[in-house]
């Protein structure tokens, strides 16, 4: 007999209805032990599948979704066929399920043969260490964690229990990160800030004493840099969420829960407050404030303090190559075009005044 | 007796004119029999190199170039001093020919004592491992795969024959590679996408659950970053190629032969064309549709769907900071401005019809 | 007894005034046989550190410094409270003294059992070669180098005295690096250029047979790339500074001294001058002459050569998201309300003329 179809043929453990339920504090419409081993989406998740409808746009699919479950709102429970699960929150339960697929093995407690970990160094007995990883003297890991092949980890840093280094991570000396924070490979945690001091002839490094302080539950991703700070600390609050090929130079400080998309970068000395968004390819230049639920939107330069929370943009927005030359001609010489908008103002004055 | 200048002392091997005129389908004009060791510019390409001219602005420099064989068009082999090889696109031809003098080794066979290769993975015995490099469980890597020093390839991928990846690549779990692909250091394909729903507080992670697909004959530059999809799988198409780090989002699709260049990204679900180009600094926000055959200049950010191809753009163009400062200041009430031209327009129209 | 406080535990080495005061040039006034064990920012330096005072808006702190010494201008040293070191740049001063704290262990010259180094490599007695490190064939490391743990390099490099490179670099073949440079974590040197010829169907990979030439005394950032030359090299010269995730392309020139912020992108061919300031976010666009003493402010892009020195800048600058939606929206008829401008001071002028 065919097991359910499954994308992932190395998932073997079955949830039931009434497991997943009970975890995103659900109520369920129809029958509570339908096997699950699989999460899809909503137009294509088949028999075996728990799915959801986080969106109106999609209401319209409920109904001819082959899914066992459903994850839904109360209002639209009845048009589920199998199985629905009603919750208040359908994308925020999908996103608490997804965890139970995920691909990542359980953590496996050993220190592989081929890593080399200083004698200094503590590492919990439960604590995984992969093939090829280098870690360094006094360093703490805690119980749970997980540190992918390859991963170099500098002296005197900590990691809090649970937290995952994925492959070819580079974490220099004196970076501390709280419990369960995820940090993707090819990250470079701590290298030194971009700081000189102009001499007679080019540039006299400043070297970069302070280190890194990264919160609880912070995610930062493949390719993202943070500098160590110059003479204090670097700072990342808890549950911060960094995309990939973020930069955040040395000493920014990010409120807790602020996320940031791909390829932004941070200058020097910013603080950027709590719960901001920051869009991807944007940039923050160095030494200012960002209050507490600022949003900027995509490759938008901020380059002064915000100090009213609200959405703000740079750009000039996309158009066609053609009329776009032509625009950007009269932006350049914007300033003259405006002085003359002024003249005629006056001319027209004059004539009007002229005319009465 | 010296042998033939060659800046690459460990190139031994000798072509003829007559091997690469065969190579490249060229008509020979002059001596077949003489030894190439070098491909060079034909500004300073000497005896013993082959060069080329592409350009109607370098067709000056053809007859004096001391090349022993220049690959041109058939309306300028009368310049050509020693040998000419004719075809139809000289550029192309050079390209082709380029690989012939390209610095990397011959594949050798072997899988370094100083790798970890986990038990159920399936090696050709045609591929070559490097020390440092750790492949985790069922793997495949087909014939004449190379993998670089230190790179890391994580559970149930697959790596098409003829692939290379250099040192220092980092491969997530469930990413399949077509034949005759080139990833370059630093680069991590199949890291979690940045997906989190919005709680109470903060963000709760949307787990990634999707892999990569990538085609055959795809260039992948370093530090670039592609994404693992959230339920079903980013998307790669064949001859894709991207530059330097690019970030490609969960779920975005590539069409063939779409090439990307530095630091551009693209967002979360966004569907690219076949044959597209888009310039380096370049964003597309998430969920968008972009049209086969568009061309998007350098640094534009593309934030709704293309339905026309053509060429796009966004931005200002560079000025001199103390015009620009101006200028800016005029854009930031440009609406205004608008708004006076028209009552401008409205009084010149009353004054004008009470003339009359 | 208590030794000086020391955020740095690990720092055991104490440091005289007398000893500072000589290696920065300065001139004491106060007690030049004091103890300092740590350098840290004026306003919460505490006994036992050296600080220092290099803005105008920071002396009021002087006096209420509880530092052990100050690095002051001679107009300022009245104001210091316990020993003043008068030189007359004390942010280079506190610069050069820097290096003294920092966190970086004094090189063990040793080659680790772990590291895996090609017999025709040559390696300095006095160098160190860190645990996972692969070096290729006929590679010269010179003394007082430093390779961190897992940095691959590839055949025919060169690393001049006394040069460092942190855990995680990729080196291809044929880079050159000079004396005293550092190279920071998950940078790559020497990737191949972003080069194909278009054909019938897709791109020709131009294979990129140049190398990496780099000066003396050059920092090149976290994840930042560097790519080999086409047919010729690529070149940093002397001196340069390069932040995290710069991309510098094929056959890219830059002259000594020249600085360049985080997440910038130069691209193939482009000639940068000496002594130039790129801010982050910047592009350069290909085979352009960017003339020496040229500054470029943040997230601007430069489209054209540039021939005489200043600062240059493009963008909108941020605002408000409503404001700028409404504006962006006129940008993009911008040629259009000119021409408007224009109608309506040619109406204008016929209006006032048979006024008159």
């Amino acid at each position: 007999m065919e097991p359910f179809k499954c994308s992932k043929k190395w998932v073997s453990t079955l949830f039931s209805v009434a497991q997943i339920a009970k975890f995103v504090d659900g109520r369920i419409e129809g029958a509570a032990e339908l096997a699950i081993n699989q999460l899809a989406p909503l137009d294509s998740a088949e028999f075996g599948a728990i799915t959801f409808c986080a969106q109106a746009k999609f209401v319209s699919q409920i109904s001819t979704s082959q899914a066992s479950a459903i994850l839904v709102t109360a209002e639209n429970s009845h048009l589920v066929k199998n199985t629905a699960i009603i919750v208040d929150n359908p994308y925020l339960a999908f996103a608490k399920v997804s965890q139970w697929f995920d691909w990542r093995s359980p953590i496996q407690a050993k220190i592989s043969s081929r890593a080399v970990v200083a004698k200094s160094a503590t590492i919990a007995n439960t604590a995984q260490i992969c093939a090829g990883v280098v870690i360094g003297e006094s360093v703490i890991v805690e119980d749970g964690c997980y540190i992918g092949a390859n991963t170099v980890i500098g002296d005197q840093c900590v990691l809090g229990a649970g937290t995952r280094l994925e492959a070819n991570v580079s974490v220099y000396q004196d970076v501390h990160l709280g419990q369960n924070c995820i940090v993707h490979s090819g990250a470079v945690l701590g290298a030194d800030g971009f700081g000189f001091a102009k001499q007679a002839k080019g540039w006299q490094k400043i070297y970069q004493l302070g280190g890194v302080r990264i919160g609880r539950d912070v995610e930062i991703g493949a390719g993202t840099t943070v500098d160590r700070g110059a003479l204090s600390h670097t700072f990342i609050g808890d549950g911060v969420k960094l995309d990939n090929q973020v930069q955040i130079a040395h000493n920014v400080h990010l409120g807790n829960f602020t996320a940031i998309a791909g390829c932004t970068a941070i200058a020097g000395s910013t603080h950027i407050g709590e719960n901001c968004t920051i869009a991807g390819l944007s940039g923050v230049t160095g030494h200012l404030n960002i209050v507490a639920g600022t949003h900027i939107t995509a490759m938008s330069l901020v380059s002064h303090s915000i100090k009213e929370a609200g959405v703000y943009s740079s750009g000039t927005g996309i158009e066609k190559h053609q009329s776009w030359k032509r625009n950007v001609v009269r932006f350049r010489s914007l300033d003259k075009w405006v002085k003359r908008i002024k003249s005629l103002e006056n001319e027209m004055q004059k004539l009007s005044s002229k005319k009465q």
